[in-house]
Order: structure tokens, then sequence, then C-alpha cells
């Protein structure tokens, strides 16, 4: 028998000074003849020998890291020694194999990323959609003409329903003024922080195709109204962070002029000073993201891309982070296929150069990477903050809770290989990365998470209790807290309905619950997480900080009950239930859990000191 | 039941113009409906239906992938779908959860690593102590003295036993005309490629500690021996690589000067214009490599130290990659280590420009890194062609046949524990990176791989055959061919015994037949490579290419027996056997292996078209 407790927080360790304390607790048959702490400052293996103490059952050991020297990724794991053979302690537990090098603990002394990310609740909105003001620059059916869908806009009434015909041309009025209108009612629900999609100007609803980098869309209200926005947020102590969509521009956009209304665009002009701005086929055609005509690929190989781009005093990184915009961060749009020649070639060169550019501007700024997929690469490279989290966080949860992956297809995993899944990916990230990791259960890239569960209120409500307490950011995707449903794009963005009498109260009330305990937890902001039970339905996982213990209890399918032991990782307390219906009840040596069928349950508790 | 076979190599792969053909093979209960192809050209997911085909007890599915856009890192994995759960195959065979991105099969198209690497058999020298030309350069008692032992050298007979004290101002008198004497030996022997320990000026007798980039040590017989060696070797049709160490120079170094040799040396003058070429702690003291006060690390983020070692066109990597020298690659030693500050940083940043430097003098120029743990970051960051594959290969080889790791630990691993370490470290390497890794059983960094047996010529066997056939280039450390021995260094330095009588001739005609083998097997040079059976003492493994296979079988402890099935990876094949004592009988679907107590068998079969 063998365990071990360890996690890169405090209690678990310390920082002090150039200094970092590091405590391991052992449950084991037969204290290991040696146990080191193994460090790789400077990429090369360092072992320090750890002393130990007998504590009642358990053996605690203890050892000192100095901060002086090394890289600041402190990646660390622990070698257990015994006269015939050996076992390694790392971030999923004790393994007969040496963690690899990505797979140890990490934790970032000094932290190279924005300290206030983790302590949010996000809100992403999309300005078409959420609120209008009905000011005088509203857009009209007919508005202009929108060329890559061959049709002139059209202008809906906000309780329209949503036509896949036409789609990206139809607009419903939401604008940035509108979302001034609403920040009573964010605030009201506890979220301190805006991602808005695209808001430059561009001839889509989406504004995934940009027309002009430099100018917020005089539709959604011109730059005036951002700079309101921005003023308003502040005032309420609100962040903002925008969508950079730098990989390809829209081809209305003046650098290519797809429709000719400019002189020198590189789309029909093969000496345009731009032509080299983007990458073209043999046969003359353009390299577009994914075959849509509409978003020509920006060639990274071009010393004017990268100027205009990110390196340039006026490029468009900088331009919204400096007043009066003043952005808190961009969320970067596909970025890892961003690069040269029509591909991703030299990828991480130039997302080291946009990091750079940005925290050069504000060095407190979130990089947020979107990654549909395995963001690892890019996060332990550095070149971003923290990921759009679909492969650690969304997708699992999506395919425990509805059965469905990414790609809509069947998926069955129990609660062990969701438990795997979760915990092998962030395995290895830097404790801070891993608590700016942005956290969604949905997005205007995928059907809303209630419509993937056919409306099953009960898992929504699992869903966003551990969308809240899982390590990580929250995002709430505009309309879910209230209910809004809808399938793939473009039914995931309806209108919020501002018609209360449509409003699920109940759902409402827990994301309010849900954000208002975020705030007051350093636990769910800051702490440690750690699956501690998995197996058929049930989820079990601890987050802690300090003396302070969040509890989590999943219960998918048929009502359960067990036992959780007492270690050095779940103290004894007092446990107070804050959300569900579970019950727990403590003994001198465990904590006994009944769990309700289709059920999530939350304890909050402090250890005695 | 669920299996699926499939390599990145040809029988299952074929490459057409700008298309990979791809095969996937499956035994299952029940075939899935749907079996995707996911591949992620510029990193996102791509998926592509496959076409299927029964064929007996087996279905064999079948896509093509157009190589005209994406990475040269051709990433990809397989889906297969049933209507209500799914699994997906990739190199570690079939998994419940999705393999990472960098856990998928990769195989880069086009292959930007030197082609002729994988098909060497290596040879690693320590100048000083492999052979001697007594020719009128050399080094006698007290020749010079050495700064940092506070000594003079020391000159020994080639047959004096080395001694501890002193040992790294020791020298025995080899050198690089001794080298050239011994050509027709290496011939003799197989070896189609030379690794020299430093060959550059500096005081000690590992030259690790570089006084002079630019001159090869006259004690070695100076620039002309190497122009000598070069052409020799060129004649006889054997590569030269040598070893570059630009993590820090020697503290005689002009640029550092500790000893005040020259004018203006970093050391002793803050206005030196070498000052910045180095880092300092607060009190002055220079930030040395691990400490030892004769290797000064180099900081990186000086530009002079950018130029001269790498950047500038008569920088030191380029220098003796061009012509009279002209050699075939670096190996880079601490490459990791390397970086601005006193530490790593940028590391990767560097890394890449040295790979651009040496690509540009000769694009067929080996890189191999030196990184006595995990290489991954490094090779998949395609800074390097290859690493000294201590973590793949070296250090699970010891642990499995001699029970210490490469701290000296106390390790036990089964057979099954082996190859989850061996297959798991190698998974999702691009194939080609995987046939350039350096494949070594000890070196001048560690103790003879004879000596951690204590002696055990049977292990040694094991680990012989072990090393020639696993995937990778072999290289054979001098002397381990006749049976050198020797503890950690110095004693691993021991001088080459030219007296025949020494050898262990057993040996010796196995190295040989190993090498001759290799020369003539696609399957071990280019193949694919997969573990069959691990299971207690038994590990058995197969190299594949096209009807070629190679079937190793390790035995470690008493005597078994055991079945393997024959199936779409396995063929039905006439075995030959090649090395050792096993005994394989072909049946109608399997393969029945008896193997003996501590032994290795090789058999090799070309399969019917």
């Amino acid at each position: 028998m063998l365990t071990a407790w360890h996690l890169p927080v405090p209690p678990f360790i310390t920082l002090r000074g150039d200094f970092l304390y590091l405590t391991l607790w052992l449950e084991c048959d037969t204290a290991p003849e040696q146990v080191l702490l193994r460090a790789e400052p400077d990429n090369e293996e360092w072992l320090q020998a750890m002393t130990s103490r007998r504590m009642g059952k358990y053996y605690r050991y203890h050892a000192v890291l100095a901060l002086n020297e090394g890289q600041p990724a402190r990646r660390y794991c622990f070698k257990l020694i015994w006269p015939d053979h050996q076992r390694w302690v790392g971030p999923l537990g004790v393994s007969e194999l040496q963690p690899g090098a990505l797979g140890q603990f990490s934790l970032s002394v000094p932290d190279p990323g924005p300290d206030w990310v983790s302590d949010q609740v996000f809100y992403q909105i999309f300005p078409d959609r959420f609120a209008a003001s009905n000011g005088d620059h509203q857009i009209q059916s007919g508005s202009y003409y929108h060329h890559a869908e061959k049709r002139e806009v059209t202008r809906h009434a906000w309780d329209d329903p949503i036509v896949a015909e036409g789609s990206p041309s139809a607009f419903y009025g939401g604008d940035l003024d509108g979302i001034i209108s609403k920040l009573p009612y964010l605030q009201k629900l506890g979220v301190t922080a805006l991602y808005l999609n695209p808001v430059f100007t561009a001839p889509s609803v989406h504004k995934y195709d940009t027309e002009n980098y430099y100018q917020v869309d005089p539709w959604f209200g011109g730059d005036a109204a951002l700079v309101r926005l921005r003023e308003q947020t502040r005032e309420v102590g609100m962040r903002l962070i925008l969508d950079g969509v730098f990989n390809h521009t829209g081809d209305s956009c003046a650098w290519f002029d797809r429709h000719q209304q400019h002189p020198n665009g590189a789309c029909h002009h093969t000496d345009s000073p731009y032509r080299d701005w983007y990458s073209f086929w043999p046969d003359g055609s353009t390299r577009d993201w994914k075959g849509f005509s509409s978003l020509p690929k920006l060639n990274y190989a071009s010393p004017g891309v990268v100027e205009q781009i990110y390196q340039g005093p006026q490029s468009v990184a900088r331009y919204w982070l400096r007043p009066p915009f003043s952005i808190d961060g961009w969320r970067l749009d596909v970025i890892h296929m961003l690069g040269e020649e029509g591909g991703a070639k030299n990828n991480l060169h130039h997302l080291a150069g946009i990091r750079r550019a940005i925290r050069e501007e504000n060095p407190e700024a979130y990089i947020l990477g979107e990654h549909f997929d395995d963001a690892r690469d890019w996060l332990h490279a550095g070149v971003e903050d923290g990921a759009m989290n679909y492969r650690g966080f969304a997708v699992p949860v999506r395919a425990f809770l509805a059965g469905i992956d990414n790609a809509g297809h069947p998926v069955s995993l129990t609660a062990q290989t969701c438990a795997a899944w979760m915990e092998g990916y962030r395995a290895g990230l830097p404790h801070q990365v891993q608590l700016r990791q942005f956290n969604q259960l949905d997005s205007h890239d995928t059907a809303r998470f209630l419509t993937l569960l056919k409306g099953d209120t009960a898992r929504m409500a699992m869903a966003v209790v551990w969308q809240f307490s899982w390590i990580g950011v929250p995002c709430i995707y505009y309309g879910d807290e209230v209910g809004l449903d809808g399938g793939n794009d473009p039914y995931c963005r309806k209108t919020f309905p501002w018609n209360k009498e449509q409003w699920n109260t109940d759902l409402l009330a827990l994301y309010t619950r849900m954000a208002k305990l975020r705030q007051r937890s350093k636990a769910l902001c800051r702490g440690g997480c750690q699956v501690l039970y998995a197996e058929g339905n049930t989820l079990v996982f601890l987050r802690v900080y300090q003396r302070e213990q969040v509890l989590v209890a999943l219960q998918r399918g048929p009502a359960a009950s067990g036992v959780l032991p007492l270690t050095p990782l779940l103290q004894a307390g007092e446990w107070k239930r804050l959300e569900g219906e579970g019950v727990l009840t403590s003994e001198r040596e465990q904590l006994n859990l009944t769990l309700p069928e289709e059920s999530v349950t939350l304890w909050r508790s402090r250890s005695k000191p």
C-alpha cells in the first residue's frame, strides 16, 4: 500500500523569499529508505534528499527549493527509493515510471501571467444578439450589400426566430450601448469580466471577416461606443477583452479587396503592395481559412503583416490595448493555425512575437488562445496565458453528461475515464496556467449545453456547478444563465430573451449563487484541484487552498452512497453544504456521502489550524 | 475484443506523389459503424471517412491523405465509432480516450532531417584513450600547467591504470592520427560513422573546457590531423561528427581568461568587450556550469555570443562544417541548459538559430542533442534531428537488465513496465526522429554497461542485440565491443586494449555480426517498431519494413515458451534465426517460441508478396 499527497498550493507549498518550502505526505507499509525532491532548474535533473517525520500513520517529507537559479517554470516530482525498487510521485499520483518532463508538478515563480484572471467570472457576448440600445446608428435591412453572401443585409425584430438561410447577413440590432445598458444585470449575476466576439468593422454579423482592424463597427456604435463601454465597465470594476482575428482578414479588407472597392488590393493586383500579405495557389486563387473565400489567410512570412498585426508601433495588437480603449486582453481566434505561406508554418515564433507586443503595451493583459483541441503545446511554450479549454473541460463534461463528443459523435464515459481525461490533460501544466484556463460549457461555435442535454435541467445544474468549481476561470455564454437554448450555429446565437417570463429563474439563481461563491472562495479561484473518487456514475473532487476546502460530488444516474477517508489532503473540518441535496456526515476518520440521483452537491469547510 | 494494427511505415503507408495512402487493420467482434482518419494539417482537426473491406477475420480500412497542405509533421490517429461509444487507435494501440496532439502517429513529409543517419553504425571515441600515433606532437608530463586542477599535466603509459586523483590532467597519448591508424579495425567491425568527444584546444583531457574553438588541440595533432582524418574517413565512406560545447567555455578561453594569459578577458575586467558574454552573480563571481569554476556559462543574451557561436559568417558552428574539415554534424553538449543570463532562458530560440546556421552550411548535417533525460520537448520543437537517447533507450535497458537507474538507484522493472516506458517515450515522435535517435548502452559520462552488469556476458549480449535492433541508430562506445570495463568517470575512460589477448572475442564477433546485419536490413535501419509481447521476464518486439520482418526475443531469467498469433503485423514467412539459441516454429495461425534462460534470439523473415 502506497498513497501520496501533494498539490502545488498551500498548505503543501509555501513561498518565502527566494525559497519554496515543499511538503509531501505518504502512507505506506514500509517507508522508503530515501525520498528525493527531483527538480530541473535549467532543464537538468537535480535531486535533493527530503527530511522525514512520522506523523501518526503518515510520513511527512520536507524540502526547500532555492529559486535564485533556474527557469520560472518550476517543474518537480518526488522519487521514492527502497532497497530493491523505486516509485515516483507526480500530479497523477504514484507511478512506477518517472513522469515525463512536462508531466511533473509545475509552478511558475515568478508567475509570467496576469494575476487577476483567475478571480474573474467571465461572460461571453455575441454583440448583435445580447442587447440593443436602439440608438441612431442601428442597422437596417439593406444598409449594405454583403458580397460574400451575395445579398443585402437584413434586419430582424429582436424576437424573430433564427433562420439558417442567410444567417451571416441577418442582424438583430444588438450593439455596445446595449451591453452598457445591461451592466447592472451582469453585475447582479456576479459577472466581473466581459469577452466580446469581434466588434471591428466587417460585413457579416459574426465579424470574423474583418474589414477594418482600426474601427469598431459603426453599426455597433463605432469607436465612441467602445470608449463608453470601457469607461462604464471600469467604473463598475469589470474587465473587458476583445476577439483578435489575426489568422485571416475578411475579403473586403482593403489589403485584400476582393470586391474592388479600393485601388490596390492583393486579390486582383499581383503588383499590390499587399500581395505578399496573403498566399496564393499556383493557379492564382487565394489560400483561405478552411476554404472560405471570404476569409483569406494572412501570410506571416511577409514583414508587412508582422509589422501591421503585432510588431509595429501602430500594430492592431497594440492599438486597442492603449487609451482610450485600454482593453484588458485578447482572445486570439484559431491561433494555432496562424502562420506563413498559407499554413501554420512558424506558428510558435509569431505567437511569441504577438505575446511580446501585447505585454509591452500592458504587462497585465490576458492572452487567451482559441484552440478547439489540445492546447498544451502552446501553453507549455508560454505563448499564451490560458486557452479556451474545450479539450480539458467542455468536451469531457459534454461527453460525461451528454454522451457526445466535439464532432457530435456518440461517446460513453465512465466517471473514471472522464477523470483520467481531465486530470491527464492538465497534469504538468503550470498551476497558474490551469487557473487561467477558460472553462466554458458552450460558445458561439457549439450547440448550447442545455440543448445538448435535451433540456435536462438537473444535468445542466451539474454542469454549472462543475464549471464554477473546476480549476480554471468560468465563462458564461450569454443567455445560458436564463436557460436559452439552441443547436449549432446559427441557432446558438439567438437574441437574449429580456422578457423575464421566458427565464429559467432556478438556473439563473444557481448561476448567481455560484458566481458569488467564487468571489469569496480562494479555494475556487486559486486552489489546487484533485479528483478524490471516480467510479461508474460518481465523480468527487476537491479544491483546496490553505485551510479552505470545497468538495463537489456529481452523481449521474441512480442515487449512491460511499465513504471518503480523511487524509492529509481531505482534512477534518466543519462541512457546510452550499449547493445540492447530498448528505455528508463526518466520522472520526472518514466522510460518509449520500448522493441523490442526477445530482450535484457542493460543500465547503475550513479545517482547524 | 478489439485489436488494431498500423505503423507509419510500408506496408501500412505508401507515399505516392502528393498523397499518403494509409491502411489500418482491425479485428473486432462488431465492426465500427464508421472509421475516420483524424489528421491535423495546420493544427486543426480534420476527419475523413475511411473505406473498409472485410479480409477474412479482419477488416481493412483505407484512406488517402493529401500532402499539398499542412505542416510537414503529419500527425494522425484513427477514430472508431459505434452507435453508443467510440475508440481511438494511436501508436500505443486502442484507447478509450483520444491521444494527445503529440501522442498521435507522426511522419514527416517532407522529412526535414538528414536521411543518411539512420543507416549508420556510430562509434564514439574519447580521443586521448582510443589509439596513439606516437607522433612528434605527443603530450608529455609537464607539457603545460593545468590551472583548474592546480597541477601540471601528466603523461601515462598506455597500459597504466586509471587513477582518480588528477584524472582530468592525466593524458595517455591518444590522438587523431591514432584514430586514422585504426580505421581498418573499425571498418572490419562494421562502423560507418565516428563521433569524437571534444578535440578543440583545451587544458583538460576531456576538453569540455574549450580554450580555443578555432583550433584542434595541437597535442591531438592540430588542424592538420583533423583534415587527414576527414580525408581518410571520406575515402572509406565513413561519416564524422564532432562534439560542440556551446553552453560554456573553459576558464582559459581568451574571452574569459581567468588565469590572466590575455589582455582583456571578461573574468577580471568589467570593461572587457567580452564581459557580457558571461553572466555574473551580484557579488561578481561567475555563473558556471553546475558550479564548476573552470566552465563559465556563455550568456546568449549577448549579441556577441550569438554571432560568434552560431549566427555570424565565421561562427564556430559554421566553421567546422566547411572545407577542409567538412564535418557531417554536431553533437551538442548539454544543449538543454544553454541560454541567457546564466540559465536556460530562451533556450529553444537559440537552438533554432543554431539549427538554422548548421543547415545553411550543410543541409545534410546531423544535429544531435545531448540530453541526459527527457528530450521530447526539443525533438517536437524540431530544433534537433535526434537526441542521445538516454531516456528512451539506455536508461530503461539498464533498468531492465542491470536493475539500476541513471542516478544509480535501484529499480525493478518487469518487461511490461519496461515496454510501457520505451513505447510511451517514443510514441508521438515523428518516425524519422525515432530512426535518428542515438542509442547507446553507455558513454564517457556513465559506467560501462558490462560493469553495470557485473561482467555478465549473457546479459551484455542481450543488451547488444537490443541496441542494434531497437528503433534508432546504434553507437558503440569505444572498447565496449572487446569487453572493456570500467565504472563511472574516470574509470569508463580507460585506454583501448590493443593487445588482442585482452579481448572478449565472442563479444566482438557479436558486435561485428550485428553491425553487418544492420547494413543489409531496411527493417532495422528504417522500419517500424512494435513490442509484441512483454510480461515478466520476456520481451518480444518486431521491426518491419515492407515484407522484411525482424523479430527479437529477450528472455531475462529462467527459460520460457509461448505463442505469438500471426496478424496483419506479424506475417507468415520463412523465419531464419540469425542470433541466439531460441526456437521458433511456425504453425498455421501462430508462431511458437521457446526461449532459453538469459538469452536473446533474433530471427528475420521475408513474407510472401
